[in-house]
């Protein structure tokens, strides 16, 4: 049986030797860190660096930066608490989000009572579209990239239009490990541990400025001041911390990919001649490139891949055991079966240039 | 300066050496268990694995179990699925709680809309009170024992009380370590890793019988059959399942240790003609002892104990940072000074005869 080449980054990555180290120094430490002993104050002397770290890095304040379990409960906060604040101002509020959302955000936007919500669009041809609305946006809801096709948005254009009171929160989480990301006027930020090379359980919500409007949406104990209840996952947070010191060798290795990316789309180009690569004029993560092969059923395609040995991905990671088509895709304009036969390509941040030729053999046989 | 002895056990344990080993070994899985290639089965079937395991000791089904970040987070999904229940039913539920819940169900059941709330009552003589309400309850929200005195609740009296139809869900955050529980009418149960030997960040909520009248409040992606969102926190999920697999060992070094307890609690009397107790004619979980000093100011009762070394828990660790009295000790009808002045000593159950005598010998400094 062929090895495995994984190919499948932004469903998970390998944890950072850093990180790795984290963990084992978080598994001595004796206590809770909301307890008020000498225990306690150790514990909490630790989380207290790893915030410091998780600040420095993402430029907000020790005290704008809160520990959640990751970005479905970070994006879950935000939408409950907007929700709540529509509720309490006794007013609908604009909200303006993206097709391309993570289902972490779209599926809760679907289920929100008090809030009006207006799409920006992209076509597969790249014909951004900005709605009417964003002008008027009580809360700007994005991604830094798109999941699937590596697609960055625009946002220096898309924040040009907001009013200086709207909300603007970034999910970063395929985002932030690969790029650096304009967060100036960003006022909630929250990214996940196990996409920078920590691992999965914990995540961050930093909040600030015009996010200051958002009240707690989850009642409990005061742990994280009273933003997110329940003993802190301090293992995970340390692993966090210690991985997201290490960005810029992370990002800079995501560049050096960037060229293998361009060779394997080259290649996969001169393999077949009607496959489309999706939005390949626009800026997109330099590890990420979506490929739809027009000409290949979808389940063959998944099944031959898998024989290959190539492990990709289909659709987001959260939904790839679902056999609909993936709404990303549906939403750039591709039809059920093109949806299908796309391919997701992730590459992590150790492929080298053998990984490549072997990755260009294998599709040969495809 | 002393050596601190740990006495705080009811607030954080040591992981256990087989769940370290669980971490390590998850460190080493490569891919995301919702990835369809090769690396997300091998994932997935660890997971699987560990379902199994907690399945087995909690006597629910493989199917039966879900990972959620932790108790916070399970009780949190209860009650909101209870308002989203009533709101769908369009009437109030009557729901039956205690007063000496953890605060991560009694403030969100404090923001509940569509909730009727009935209290069971304990006083700190003992006597208890169930409401009328309780025979007619749409649910039950009870801990398995109490986080400050150990009060281990009548289960089976209170259960003879309610509706075949009643949705009885147990909070065993404290007690399923330490005793053996009667689980058998438990519609949904919550447990926390970091409480039975495994790390914070992984908890379980098992859901079955009435429980399956709750529709999942958190609308995402679709891990865990679409119950909760969010990466798998696999790392902590495997030391859970590791931790778990260990109960039995577990259990009975924490009945070993209540001889201890039961010595400190003699001790203590031979020094303070005044103290109190708390409900120690009750049955109580065999680490757990509240003792209120009502001749001693509370924050130099916290102080003197901190420089003897004994680290002891004031109120539940979540909130032991507040300077405001435990809302449970109040609860037993306690004034706010005597709450003030009263301790919690949970002992880890590697406490040897030789800690005991020093933990004695400090006592005599008070």
């Amino acid at each position: 049986m062929n090895r495995q080449i994984y190919l499948d980054a932004n469903a998970w990555c390998p944890p950072l030797p850093q990180a790795k180290e984290a963990i084992l120094k978080a598994l001595d430490i004796v206590g809770n860190p909301s307890s008020p002993h000498r225990f306690g104050r150790q514990a909490r002397a630790m989380m207290d660096a790893s915030r410091l770290q998780c600040a420095e890095v993402t430029g907000f304040s020790e005290q704008e930066v809160y520990f959640t379990s990751g970005v479905s409960e970070s994006s879950r906060w935000v939408i409950d608490a907007l929700d709540n604040l529509g509720r309490s101002l006794n007013r609908r509020l604009t909200v303006v989000t993206s097709a391309l959302e993570h289902p972490s955000m779209r599926k809760r936007l679907a289920q929100a009572t008090e809030l009006d919500i207006y799409f920006i669009s992209i076509s597969k041809s790249g014909v951004l579209e900005l709605p009417d609305a964003l002008s008027q946006a009580d809360a700007l809801l994005l991604s830094g990239a798109h999941n699937e096709t590596g697609l960055i948005w625009p946002w220096e254009a898309i924040l040009s239009k907001v009013k200086p009171d709207c909300i603007v929160y970034m999910d970063a989480a395929q985002s932030f490990s690969r790029i650096s990301l304009p967060l100036e006027r960003v006022d909630a930020l929250s990214l996940s541990g196990q996409k920078i090379g920590g691992i999965a359980g914990a995540g961050l919500l930093n909040l600030r400025n015009n996010a200051l409007k958002l009240q707690p949406p989850w009642p409990g104990p005061g742990q994280e001041k009273g933003v997110r209840p329940g003993t802190e996952p301090f293992v995970a947070i340390h692993a966090l911390a210690a991985a997201i010191s290490q960005i810029h060798s992370t990002r800079t290795a995501y560049q050096h990919i960037e060229g293998i990316k361009d060779q394997v789309e080259a290649h996969l180009s001169g393999l077949f001649d009607d496959l489309d690569i999706l939005l390949q004029e626009q800026q997109r993560l330099p590890n990420t490139t979506a490929i739809t092969f027009p000409s290949v059923d979808g389940s063959a395609l998944r099944m031959k891949l898998d024989r290959l040995g190539l492990a990709v991905g289909f659709g987001s990671a959260c939904s790839g055991l679902a056999p609909e088509p993936s709404p990303g895709l549906l939403a750039l304009g591709l039809t059920e079966q093109e949806a299908q036969s796309t391919v997701r390509i992730s590459l992590p941040p150790t492929l080298s240039e053998a990984d490549f030729n072997e990755i260009c053999h294998r599709f040969d046989q495809l």
